[in-house]
């Protein structure tokens, strides 16, 4: 049966991915940052509901999107650290916290985590603590959720499309297409 | 030996057990909000470097302290979840980024999560976030961390001094007296 998916970071590595696999058989509605159908600014609640209120109700909401900051951590500033916790972390959560409200009986909130969570690397510790705290909050929110709405995390690996950027940070770490990252969610 | 011990949080429940319990063994250095021999606001890493730059190097940093915000899902915004990502969260990791320059060789930070990172309450959406994210940066940062420092976090469960304010968040969890929360980790 068709679904009515949000699909917030739609232009990015994963969300190009996620719609190219999906948009044949969903309704599929991209929203980027500066670019796509819709856009928002996650890290800014009145431009999500802002969103919301333009859409009406959906059957799934799916993040791909957050910015986090990597660096040596004998340098790290809580300012650099909050880069994360405000976009990634933050502005996920808020996604969830608004999206609630604006999903169907049944519906999903799918959220973007990482790997890096629990198979640290140097120069990730605001990755590994923002991408915890995404499956903690997921934990946490999955026991509240009502009218049957669930909610998850999906924990990427470095992204073969991402190598040229991210490649130094994962040494020894297999990439992966962005597409498989995907796929395997939307086939449950 | 005797060890020179900041703790963060010293005039806390946990705190003043913890303070209870190593004193007569160590140098102990209490700080607290607006009590104790120093003050430090976690939120205000101005704050934090000005209190290591007055005490000098240390051995230990404990942290015991951080906010958290308890409420139901359905109703949790945005700025109630920065709640605990300002104070508990990113408050104990700026003690962390900081301290670990004033640490000795060999010294060790130790944070407080808890419980609900992996054993999710109603109404504690913002703790599962705080506490698994805790958990990460912990693990972001353990690798990274020079000069034989450790880092660690310790998961204290609701507290019997706490159960009337938290007990009715925790229904069927038993509690435990704050020293007992702490005084296995100033053993090994």
């Amino acid at each position: 049966m068709s679904k009515r998916i949000l699909i917030v970071g739609a232009t990015g590595t994963v969300g190009r991915a996620l719609v190219h696999q999906i948009a044949g058989r969903h309704e599929v509605i991209p929203v980027g940052r500066t670019r796509g159908d819709y856009q928002v600014d996650i890290t800014d609640s009145a431009s999500i509901r802002a969103v919301f209120d333009k859409l009406g109700k959906v059957d799934a909401i799916v993040s791909v999107t957050g910015d986090l900051h990597f660096g040596p951590l004998a340098e790290m500033t809580t300012e650099q650290f909050r880069i994360g916790l405000n976009s990634k972390l933050l502005g996920q959560v808020a996604l969830a916290l608004i999206g609630q409200h604006f999903l169907n009986d049944g519906g999903s909130i799918t959220l973007t985590a990482g790997t890096v969570s629990d198979e640290p690397i140097r120069f990730g510790a605001n990755a590994s603590t923002v991408n915890a705290a995404l499956e903690g909050f997921v934990r946490g929110a999955a026991v509240e959720l009502a009218r049957g709405i669930r909610i998850n995390a999906v924990s990427p690996s470095v992204l073969e499309e991402s190598m040229s950027s991210f490649g130094p940070f994962f040494p020894g770490i297999e990439p992966v297409p962005a597409v498989a990252s995907r796929s395997a969610m939307f086939e449950a």
